[in-house]
């Protein structure tokens, strides 16, 4: 049985057939321009492609009220082209088969708890950070839904004492996004976080205001897996300085074996599917309309 | 059917005998002293009562984790004699029913979604802020634990400009606990929070810190309700000026009509049950056996 999935982000469409082992069997990357043009494409990619299903998780926000008259809906976004978009309502007008849609954060949580870093738990987070900073949950074995999804990048941070950047979050000014997220990183320091590799005073920075989100998660969620990736993540002497961080700014407070110096990092890891840990994700969402 | 519960505090332990409808028939308050003493008192109380299910709310940190063998214990408590305690075992070894376990502030969460504020709902939180800050949450109906249960109370959070107060948790000085609850209420200002009543400067500070929380949880959890007790929120006028300041700090970025000026006065409240919250919500764990 195949199934379809789309990750849907804010400057590339991948839509890809897979299988229901996370196996994937054909991939494509269309760039997002225009709802018209960029919606043409992903319908002409499956065309004939005789899937049973679809997942979809898109950037946001979106809309997953299944009440709500514009379910399915990219809501707010600043993306020119893209504000009240009514994405799962056009694909299934051309794909007539059930689709499942998140957030992409959700959706790649999913994913590494079916097939990735997080499978066999029933509770994770899968955290971004890139252009933005989003994480999506699974608690007790489900996504987390509420009021709406979740808007994690945005939590309040205490400022670093040496740190005079205002922040560039245009909603909150010094939020974990606007203090931590890529562009955060290349106005704060002049050059891109590629170009910042071998300067210690950055990654410990970066891994102060990471690691202070992650120990409110820990306080908040109490995951039992925390996956990061995206852009910023390839940077991977930072996974050893967040733990640490965490470690410390938590100092003792949580007792559990996962939370110790020797076993932290089997608790703070990469993502397990790599870079299809967004699509596998929408797959995973796939797979849950099949049950 | 009658149903036994237990609201386990550092200072008392209220018992109470109830029914399936929320229904307080009898209760009794037992200072918590000694295991031997308190419990003593607990079992006397329950002597005979022929109630065919128990509900036990807690202080913490507990160990929630049934393939544990320390499942049912009080943990790490600074409480004297009060620490890696067998509670739900010494309280089944006298009481021959099934008994459901789980934090004081998770039970009145699950006490006010059944009964009180929250009810009809299939998520909120639970906070009090008295002698502690403690949280319970529900997500997607259930309780919410993972790794351990949370321990949303120490998040840490940023200081107030004007506020030059250390904090005063033993852990992390200046997290939320150690901020704004009533100890660091009367540490930092040298009176009870009850005799503060009118320094409209100190709910000012209160409300910063409580409403940052609040922001956290939304962004994080996005309850469908927060409701809040504890004996610091007796000074009811904080409502409106937490209220108020959750609208300003997440500044438009989450859009709900839940989160305007009009509603959220129904979305911040306090608990429906009252002082019951506690008492209640251990009625509601034991409920949850029947099913
Ligand atoms: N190797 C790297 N080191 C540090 N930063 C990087 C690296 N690669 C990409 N980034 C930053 O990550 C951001 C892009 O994140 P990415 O996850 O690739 O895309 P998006 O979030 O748009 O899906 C940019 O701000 C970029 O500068
Ligand atoms: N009316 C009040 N106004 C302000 N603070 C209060 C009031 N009543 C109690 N407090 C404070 O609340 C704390 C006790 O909280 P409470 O919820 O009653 O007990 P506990 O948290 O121990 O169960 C104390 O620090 C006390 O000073
Ligand atoms: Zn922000
Ligand atoms: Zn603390």
């Amino acid at each position: 049985m195949k199934l379809g999935a789309i990750e849907a982000g804010g400057t590339k469409f991948i839509c890809g057939i897979g299988d229901e082992d996370g196996k994937v069997l054909e991939r494509v990357s269309i760039p997002t321009t225009t709802p018209d043009e960029t919606i043409g494409q992903v319908l002409e990619f499956f065309r004939s492609k005789e899937i049973s299903a679809m997942g979809i998780g898109s950037f946001g926000p979106v809309d997953l009220n299944k009440n709500s008259d514009t379910y399915g809906y990219i809501t707010s976004t600043p993306k020119p082209h893209w504000a009240q978009y009514n994405l799962v309502g056009e694909i299934q007008k051309h794909i007539r088969v059930p689709v499942a849609f998140d957030t992409d954060v959700n959706a790649a949580a999913m994913g590494e708890m079916e097939w990735g870093a997080a499978k066999g738990l029933d509770s994770c987070i899968y955290m971004t950070v890139g252009t933005g900073i989003g994480v999506g949950a699974i608690t007790e074995g489900k996504l987390l839904h509420g009021l709406t999804h979740p808007e994690m990048g945005h939590i309040l941070v205490r400022r670093h004492p040496e740190d005079s950047f205002a922040g560039n979050c245009p909603y909150h000014k010094d939020c974990l996004e606007g203090m931590a997220a890529g562009p955060a990183l290349e106005k704060r320091w002049g050059q891109k976080g590629i170009e910042l590799a071998d300067r210690p005073e950055v990654w410990e920075l970066q891994a102060y205001y990471l690691a202070q989100a992650l120990v409110n998660y820990i306080l908040i969620l109490s995951p039992k897996k925390m996956v990061i990736g995206g852009g910023v993540m390839k940077q991977e002497h930072l996974f050893p300085m967040v733990r640490q961080q965490v470690i410390s700014q938590l100092n003792g407070y949580v007792q559990h074996s996962q939370l110790t110096e020797e076993n932290i990092r089997n608790y703070i890891v990469p993502p397990g599917l790599g870079d299809n840990a967004g699509l596998c994700g929408a797959l995973a969402l796939a797979k849950t309309l099949k049950h």
